[in-house]
């Protein structure tokens, strides 16, 4: 079955994801806002500022009007960043039904009621979500080299439809209905990558980055469990799967950032040096306000460290080597088995 | 407190490790096989052959003999392959009381009688065994950059003394009871560090080795979970810690060794090219043939297909490509919780 699907958002993700589905023959429409990209889009096939050495797939048709872009849409794609989704949620459920499949690709929380994306979408009115997460560089998917991802949502045939609309020979989905669990792995990791690429910027080496890696999957599983979601989730793609390929690639714009923080650099520069909108900037902040103004009593130590290093002046390699060297003994001491100890 | 401490094996780990004691005060002996080793470890304080760049610490003592490298040691630490652990035991334990404290440091399984390291030590009849294992490069341990390491066994006791022993600034090290989760994981993941750097030999992306990550992380669960181990250990850093270090860094010759395989070589050229001693590719025999000759049911698809790669002249690429491709739809099929999607 081909459907007629409205990619919002022509960034790097919106775009690979717009090329996979005009790839699998469905009827693509994006919106660019910036009408350069849209007319580069329609005339040249090429979105000239994110893959300018890609041609796209022809039957793309780019807009700059929201409006035109949905118009007889029967699947939305929302690709733009997570502070931009509530109002972009809003327009779009004012021009289709509630009932439209909704997917939702961004990976963040929204910084001033600290709503996931599917939360924000569900907001407007929008009743079949989907989440798209998992280990997938924009780039690579343009490569067409073997990628997996997760469509998570509480609507099982949304999710099934959704798998089989995005599958293709080099794109797996899986469905899984932990939504909660998939989307706040995928918001948490790019706070992590901060970390991570902190670590990178101060010329850490891969065991320093494995140890963080190891226990920032501990802070995600406290933290995804707290708020509802299942840590048997975290194990999987849309958790360490995409923790793991944040934190070691140079595709990561969020580690890029941290080595920036790493090597010195302000908030503000390291903004310049990047340019694009680096998600996990906003969502650790808005973690820290929620931990604080709730008075959550939850251990999340690397969060806290990057917040007090991005937003407080704290010096970089100073952070570091506290999370180091912590007190504890016990790997794990909160969960180790100590009856696995043989009597004395 | 200080001890006296045997060191046996001068490759790249041992020195290290021998290394960080001596710096850690205590008195240190190196049993190095090759007397240019030893003789240049004793003269210019450098092990020419792995560390020619680094100048070790003055009061580590080389020996090409072994009753000489371990009189009157307190503590063994066992630095040679897995294939060769069971004949040096037997010869180590002629030497020394069975009280002794081992240390066991390689990361593999015995080939024809499928036993860890710390199977093969106490069946030379010593009783406390430690195993040392976690994401740690013998290189970064000698730039003392931070690093964090398991000291896993069934005593408890024995345990808390090498964690103080070992212990540094730059070396943290963490106790943790299932010797069986830890020795298991280590071994597998250089399995598994194979049929990454197969990914990378054939110029698959981020996104392919994070989805193969990930689901490696199940193949070991599974593994651990038969043998006795706990899922938990899996999640620290003696598994997915090391899991994630070994797959992604040119420092691990078990990627560096899938990488050849990846790019063409056969398991003799491979060999040629990296020449270090690669743990992985006897363990993937190891579990292939245990799981064959018992006939288990076990699924480690991972596994088998570096075996058939490596062993049986099956293609890379297609070996890949089938890895990818299965036909599981949903995430984790078998513990996906199926009562999370909401009723219709």
């Amino acid at each position: 079955m081909k459907f007629k699907i409205a990619v919002i958002g022509a960034g790097s993700w919106g775009t690979a994801l717009a090329n996979l589905l005009a790839e699998n023959g469905h009827q693509v429409n994006i919106y660019a806002r910036n009408q350069k990209i849209a007319a580069s889009i329609n005339n040249q096939h090429l979105n000239h500022k994110y893959f300018p050495n890609y041609i796209l797939a022809k039957n793309i048709k780019a807009y700059s009007d929201l409006a035109e872009t949905v118009a007889e849409a029967e699947l939305i794609v929302i690709s733009v960043p997570t502070q931009a989704v509530a109002e972009l949620s809003n327009k779009l459920n004012d021009l289709l039904p509630d009932e439209t499949i909704v997917v939702s690709t961004a990976k963040g929380i929204s910084e001033f009621d600290f709503k996931t994306n599917s939360q924000l979408i569900a907001g407007a009115g929008f009743t079949n979500i989907v989440a798209l997460s998992g280990p997938t560089h924009a780039e690579e998917v343009m490569e067409k080299l073997p990628t997996a991802i997760v469509a998570a949502s509480q609507n099982k045939s949304a999710a099934e439809q959704v798998q089989s609309i995005f599958m293709s020979k080099y794109f797996r989905v899986y469905t899984n209905p932990d939504l909660r669990g998939v989307e706040l792995g995928g918001a948490l990791k790019n706070v992590i990558a901060l970390a991570s690429g902190i670590c990178d910027g101060l010329n850490f080496g891969d065991n320093t980055r494995a140890a963080l890696i190891t226990r920032a999957l501990m802070e995600m599983n406290r933290f995804v469990e707290y708020q509802g979601g299942k840590i048997i989730t975290l194990a999987g793609l849309a958790g360490m799967g995409d923790l793991v390929v944040t934190c070691t690639s140079m595709h990561s714009r969020n580690r890029r950032f941290g080595i920036e923080i790493g090597k010195g650099k302000t908030l503000e520069e390291a903004k310049r040096e990047v340019k694009q909108v680096v998600e996990g900037v906003k969502t650790c902040r808005a973690i820290y306000n929620w931990l604080k103004d709730n008075k959550i009593n939850l251990e999340m130590p690397i969060t806290e460290k990057v917040y007090q290093v991005l937003f407080n002046g704290e010096d970089p390699y100073q952070a570091v080597e506290e999370l180091m060297l912590r007190s504890k003994k016990h790997e794990m001491e909160e969960i180790v088995d100590n009856s696995l100890w043989a009597q004395e």
